[in-house]
């Protein structure tokens, strides 16, 4: 899993939302983001925005830990339901695969609260590989 | 408009990723953000969140602008496809409203790059209604 | 679970697909289709609309199951993804709510072969309930 | 276009829902379909399964018209948004690309009533290229 490390280390964006890569394994890779007041809409809860792209970047890292080494992995498309206003402090977002395909790998993230497991945001997602050297 | 600019510069995290409130009119928002080191992913190129953070918040205010004062809107749902890697030094996220219903509005956002105009991502939204004394 | 049953029996496209109404519980429900060849696309597999109606109906109902007696239930959208080509003589598709507010009702949806289990496709929706006596 | 023809003709389910295929160019396809009491739902309107799968047939071939000979398209996922019962006695679902990629070719889908051009429903489609002699 050392290549999703290298590789989220290198998103500057997560850095950005102060989010940290949790446990990875083979199919499943969650981010852990403890919620700040820049990371809000004009209600005070947490943007839709910021679920979606914690949600993005689990997914897209679970696709990758199904690719061969050399891979690159890019977001084709995905599509995200609010279940409920997020206020939880600390936000773990889950993403998993769903479908292995040679190419494309569809994956499911899930966004939900540390502290109670509450469910925010539910997220299907299309990834889609990029060969190392096509890049 | 006023109420639409007023709640835009509540959204923290519009500011976080260094966006601005631009054209607004019955139906339509667009909002401008200038690319920064921050908002990019591990190929350097804006992070698939960020174009759907943009995107999402075009879309709820182009919703709000069709809504009766004291409204409230939330995001229920939105799909994004991203459609080239996007490079652009200054996005722009265009809102607009395809459906206009009493509870649910329809939108859809269009990201694209303001010097040239070259489509990243679209997005489809459904946003909701809340009515201000229901907060 | 009998005002389910009638509203099946009252959607003319189901018998049209020639599926049945299977099992039925709060917040989730079956339906199953016995494959025919009217329901192939150009490779011989079912078709890509045939899952996605399948899995929408399931959804509504499962939706309906929750919302309170006299309301009607809408699909406002769905985001259907095909995970492999669908080869099932008898398919299965299940609706379950995710999330039952007042208004919204989110859904999952998963296709799958009777025999088997295999995962064909999965589905979210967003359903709205109508008042029966406002139609 | 005579491939796309050649194609449609196979898919049986189209025949199924009374639907032919209509005016096709580089980058759009459309069909049409004449309404019947076989296509609806519970309340009389025509079932939003029809719509997708219209759509979805009308975004692949789309898709196909901007792929090289003797490639073949398949669905990945298509997102359908239901703008208004749809109460047209002719449907025409238009697909048209929205990016050509070279394996990905993303696709939107207008659903409308042929006399008056009111919009029932929006989708986007991602399509997958593969090579005719992989199947």
């Amino acid at each position: 899993m050392e290549r999703i490390r290298e590789s989220f280390e290198a998103q500057a964006f997560m850095k950005t939302l102060g989010a940290e890569l949790g446990h990875c394994e083979e199919g499943t890779v969650r981010i852990r983001c403890v919620v700040t007041d820049e990371l809000t809409q004009q209600h005070g809860y947490v943007h839709a925005g910021v679920l979606a792209s914690l949600a993005d970047s689990a997914c897209g890292y679970a696709a990758l830990t199904v690719m061969p080494d050399g891979s690159e992995v890019v977001s084709v498309e995905f599509k995200i339901n609010m279940l409920r206003p997020c206020t939880a402090d600390v936000i773990i977002a889950e993403g998993t695969v769903l479908k292995r395909g040679r190419s494309i790998v569809v994956c499911e993230g899930a966004v939900s609260g540390e502290s109670d497991g509450r469910l925010f945001a539910k997220m299907t997602a299309t990834m889609f590989r990029v060969a190392g050297d096509e890049n």
